[in-house]
């Protein structure tokens, strides 16, 4: 039972609106599921790192709702957020007789919310789904907004939909079990909205760095609650990543070629974007952006989160032909996000030229 | 050259809006593309069978807008409508460096069309598709509307997307190559829009049925045209098949039931409408929808169309089976599209025991 009040954050799309819950203790009481669409049945599907922790007790939250809770785990990590494991949630839907009403219930972390998003868009062409993100990069990032895909042997996030939760609700006892690779990983996205969008959540960051890797429930509440307020600015005024929503990709590019030329899984997501932050900070300096100490405030503090900040040496025609095929490209041409100045981020190309000097600089030997 | 100018008709999705053109010799003039959005790429995806026929000449109607217009050829038959062959869209898609704004083309028939617009919904999720059905069924019903999937081992058209395209292109000159049981595939689905919405259609089909089997063109191009504006209609009320929109699906849970027992390629997807209609209008008698006449001249009407009418023994077990794995089936209860009176669709459940008896009477020895 939560002992206070979750928080609520807005995601405004119109007829596809719905809430963000934030708080303790959220994901076991049922009253946090009583605007979900009632159906005979619903299916959590989660993996097996989460499942013995969060599903028996979600399990009984919904039990009162729906006539019949199944519950499916998928194997753990990115290396199967691939067609045989989507496949794996369609078959334990049509096994069970599951129809258009059945909603789905993501319970884990990224792999886990894209994966049951994307089953839920393509299901019968579309049944409701509901995001309970058990990692701090999913509650802060992944979970919200209504991106889901899942990867190609050629290329990340390369299949998949926007389709919209009926609600996230994240619950923030989770992260007590989280492990510290995953908290770092999850900080990297948190970190992300500073440059991009609000300096004065940057200076917060920066004086709660240990707080927040030293999981203080307040500290984490206060990031969860202000990346989500962030995030669903932004998705709101673009929901299909016609133009602004592309610049919460900041650090996602050089990110992408990391995951995938390294064999997903080998860094985690946020890891890789952490290191590609750094990687966007010293493009962004080159292209006039911004100055040398703000590459270096980022550093550090991408540091400080428990993230890389040296690139893995996949050499530099690698990193070109892998950035050719992210999806922001256009025609054959990479287009970067980049700060245009501290708190503030711009789509754009750049020349191969000065790429291959950042990956020059920023590429471990 | 098209002779004359086309029909349009108007899909109204509000932004999703989109024209259906009819008329002869289009898919080779480039100015009934010019509302299509322009690209570096375009990808042609068709089949083994279509390809010899058509793809030349939509190749180079596009050449001029698009710098590389690649073809896919896919093998030919519902049998394909599936994970792996879609998988071939991706391949060729990331093979050639494809980015948001590569323009999709249909060429072919509805298993060609119903992969390529969830293709086009799910590559980069969301890309932009264009319907140049060369089957009158593709024409008449597959590309209009927005309705995208592949067949999953357990069920018909059980993974996909509501997903517009930008325009269709009826080329009723394709019909003159069309083998004679798809011709009567096709006039399957003209046929369901009389009962279902329109009894003065009904009554010129009936006229007409010699002179659409003998593809007479200005009976073909009144049939595709009157069955498009009917399919506008209800299509533009119900997008997502929230209610009305189901009507379109008489005969289909027999149907599909049949295509699926049977396994998918036996027998052609029409040929199992035509004959899910006669059970479907059975059923509606029982129901007091319609007499013992009506469902006489509609069976009479599907045999004159050269289309099966008598239903394979799969046993009613199986039937019934099969049937609850229909979309539109609820808590495991099947839900039928009857006649509630001729001109008129519903839809509704009906107790088991009257399911069998039009299982006795319809399905052969």
């Amino acid at each position: 039972m939560s002992l206070i009040a979750p928080e609520s954050v807005e995601i405004r799309l119109g007829e596809r609106s719905y809430r963000i819950l934030i708080g303790s203790g959220l994901l076991g009481d049922a009253r946090h599921f009583a605007t979900v669409p009632a159906a005979a049945s619903a299916l959590i599907v989660t993996n097996t790192t989460v499942a013995p922790l969060y599903a028996a007790a979600l399990r009984s939250a919904l039990a009162g709702r729906y006539r019949e809770v199944h519950v499916l785990e998928l194997p753990d990590g990115e290396a199967h957020k691939d067609w045989p494991t989507l496949n794996l949630i369609f078959d334990a839907l049509l096994a069970r007789g599951a129809d258009r009403k059945t909603v789905l219930f993501a319970l884990g972390g990224g792999v886990v919310g894209d994966m049951t998003g994307f089953a839920a868009a393509s299901y019968m062409r579309g049944v409701p789904f509901v995001q309970v993100p058990t990692t701090l990069l999913a509650q802060v990032d992944s979970s919200v907004g209504g991106k889901t895909a899942i990867n190609h042997p050629l290329g990340k996030n390369m299949i998949g939909a926007f389709y919209q939760p009926q609600l996230v609700l994240c619950d923030l006892a989770t992260l007590a079990t989280l492990p510290p690779r995953e908290l770092s990983a999850g900080l990297a996205e948190v970190i992300k909205y500073g440059p991009i969008y609000d300096m004065d959540f940057l200076a917060w960051i920066e004086d709660h760095t240990d707080a927040l890797v030293g999981r203080e429930p307040a500290a984490l509440a206060h990031a969860v609650r202000r990346s989500c307020e962030i995030k669903a600015e932004v998705v709101g005024q673009d929901e299909r990543e016609a133009g602004l929503r592309a610049i919460l990709n900041f650090g996602h590019t050089f990110g992408h070629a990391i995951e995938s030329g390294l064999g997903y899984g080998e860094w985690l997501h946020g890891e890789a974007v952490g290191c590609g932050m750094v990687m966007a900070a010293h493009l962004s300096q080159r292209l006039g952006g911004i100055d040398a100490a703000f590459v270096e405030r980022l550093t550090a503090l991408v540091r400080r989160a428990g993230l890389p900040v040296v690139a893995p040496a996949l050499g530099a025609e690698r990193y070109l032909e892998l950035m050719r095929i992210d999806k922001k490209s256009e025609a054959g041409e990479i287009r970067f996000v980049v700060l245009d100045r501290p708190g503030s981020a711009v789509v754009r190309s750049a020349p191969d030229a000065m790429v291959r000097e950042v990956l020059a600089q920023c590429v471990g030997a």
